[in-house]
């Protein structure tokens, strides 16, 4: 009856996930300046976080909103990380990207609405980085499994499943957040999974108790979008954490971590 | 961003739900026999559960499976209760039913299927006992939310709020958990909110991660099933805890529950 | 691959249902006055529509929303049926209202919300008048045809099932009409089935494309929304057809009809 | 209330798609060998289909599944086009497709899958061929549309949609073919919408008459899966019509067609 521990570990930036140590990702949604990526970084550094994530292309459903700064950010990315002595997760959304920004990050993204993608996941499984395989959004637990092993059977092994929300009929939330699929594929899979619940949500007041619920239902850990300004967003400030939601949050997770006799990296 | 306490509490026999303590409702999902009952209810109080749940009428899809005992399981659900010092919940699927039963329970329970049949709220309003109000499988929120007004208008303001999973497209499990809405139903309204993993996930081996995850999401409780040998269950056997899994639940509920400041009653 | 004829025929008001002849059951969500629904049915009959349909108590969310007229209702319904020499189609939504209105109707209605009550499925089981039992806006089409045998068990055979859309992700339309399972469930049950467009789609410019779609998938009749003033309609005035519309649709209707050799009932 | 015209048609392999006339797209799941292939286009050529569809790189759900022929048959694809003196539409799963089958196609098809392939969608908007832009299966109609503009705004402005059923809790048949989507994308966009029954409901002995409802609601057109021998098909056989289905149903066909006011192009 106990959560089995991952038969398989994934290092990213120096951090076993799928181990004894749960992982916390964050940081914003669109990187959006030098400032906002700086300010987000440090503020998540300094509250606990152990990896940065970011958006340098952003898939968005109509053509004309904002797509995310692309290539004129890659020098200031860099300079980020290494003032704060982080590692980037971010998504490639065509394989193309891939080489573009290999020395950029830890680990690539697919996002939900490519895991459907096959060729993208071939492309990452021949990289030698590790792969977080958010699941699709209308996607069955089987299919988002399935789905990792086109990056698997291409020689890389280092993929983490993410559950980010599915579509329903409510409309409340932005997605469902389903935890029964987290609690599914550990008992399932070797490969790691992690949480997203600021997609599966869409409401910033209630990441934090869904982070909760993500760390005692087992999960290896969580990514969240932290904003300085959530207002000010370029994309989904809904869902942002202020620095000091993310700073109160640490706090008690990090307490049903250690109930859960999963504690924070260090 | 912290959980906020309920304005309102609801007492079963003798429980505060929805104040500063975590309550464990636990049983099989038919009362299929006097020993059956028995052993179960003994097993679930010495683990620390501290109410009953039982079905004496059973909604099943096809007309031709059990229907439950019915009238001739009274006497003895009265007599288990008095061994075990502990009450009832059952479920009323018509509101002849209310009367039938009214001294054998603590609280009524609406199940998923019921929770539109406005008729048989507004007769639980007319009662001076509470209300268990489970979510409609594929209801919103915000129609879980106002059907609990069909009992409250009629002056029983004792409901309490239960998510059991909603329907989705997946079928890897019975139904998804949406944790979304706990915490949702938790910050706008008054009422208290529980939570039926059984139902939610419908495979045992789940159940308990899946009932921390609603401990630390910040739910008043949970009702589970328990079967001393789920095997032989006339129903639902599948999505039953064993009396030893149910205990081993519940050591590590303990710690989930202290770590998020809402410990198990007493 | 052709359409199999309905093995069995429901008589409701002199019209065989499930035999070589389409049904249009036509009239205003809610019986409002006198006025309207006289004026509702002339004009429906006028247009070619065999039977009325009309709400004495409404299902609402809402406790503080429109609940019908109920009782007042019941001697204008009978002027109205005698004048337009019609038969009514009416929802009941307890048992206790079989009795009340069984001289009224032709035809019982159970809902959308009361599929799963299988209290009220059963004693309509007892009655010598015919239901129609929409599909729940969540059941599999299995969990559907099982709840017909609830009532035909109980010794009355005369059930047609009602498809009027059901709960998905999709907010563009009130629900989403599912005509594979009234296809589904013409190959697989020997019940007539008949659409609701109004429900399904919720827009009233779309209703008659997809009334136009019920006929030519196969199924025996449709059950429709009209209003003479959509506008000032006290419940559901967004999907009701205006009796110029419903004038309209039934030329195409007759053509489409024709041409898939199932003719009107004249 | 009618169904206005398509305020755009798109010419494919000398049709016009979204005017005055009904289109018929048939053929295999997957093209096999030159001679299922060409059986199936002779066969569905007499029986009255316009053009031809059929798969050369397929997307499938395991990596282990049969992928398609690929390059390996665009020698005889050609033959066959010629011979039947028909146009092919297949699908293109990745941008680096696009130039490979440039000369083999009349019209490029985005499945399901890459609805929200943006990459691949830009790309395709810098071609002289039409698109035919199926909808995601988990995709509000309103992201289908709007995805339209990645292809319209990079200057090609012949998109065709196309429903092929969404992904809800039903699982009698494979998806829920949305007919309410037809109609509303037929009058709030000026694009030809099609529909593919095949996928959106899985059962080939359900597949015409969800193609009559196609026609009834207002659909310009069909794509449908036509297999010589279905059980043999190494894809989606249960789907498949066998060329005698598909002659009974273009018969059938052609008579709701001419009801509806638009008849089947000669």
């Amino acid at each position: 009856m106990q959560t089995s521990p991952s038969t398989q570990t994934v290092n990213v930036g120096g951090f076993e996930i799928g181990g004894p140590n749960f992982t916390v990702i964050a940081g914003p949604c669109s990187i959006e300046s030098y400032d906002q990526f700086l300010e987000t970084a440090k503020g998540v550094k300094t509250s606990g976080a152990h990896i940065l994530r970011g958006g340098i292309w952003k898939m968005r459903t109509s053509s004309k909103d904002f797509q995310g700064l692309g290539s004129s950010s890659f020098d200031f990315i860099k300079t980020v990380c290494k003032e704060t002595n982080m590692t980037l997760v971010s998504e490639v959304t065509d394989a193309r990207q891939i080489e573009e920004i290999y020395d950029l990050v830890s680990m690539f993204q697919v996002g939900s609405r490519n895991m459907h993608n096959y060729s993208l996941l071939k492309e990452l499984g021949k990289q030698k980085k590790p792969v977080l395989l958010k699941r699709g959004f209308a996607a069955l637990i089987n299919e988002w499994v399935k789905a990792s092993e086109y990056v698997t059977n291409e020689g890389n092994p280092n993929v983490i499943l993410c559950e980010r929300g599915i579509r329903t009929f409510e409309t409340a939330t932005r997605n469902t957040l389903d935890l029964n699929a987290v609690a599914y594929a550990k008992k399932n899979s070797p490969l790691p999974v992690i949480v997203d619940p600021s997609h599966a949500v869409g409401i910033s007041a209630l990441v934090p108790d869904l982070a909760f619920a993500a760390a005692a239902v087992g999960a290896d850990g969580i990514i969240v979008e932290v904003h300085p300004r959530p207002k000010e967003a370029l994309s989904d400030g809904m869902q942002a954490l202020t620095l000091e939601n993310f700073s109160q949050m640490m706090k008690k997770l990090e307490k049903i971590c250690t109930a859960v006799d999963k504690p924070l990296h260090k």
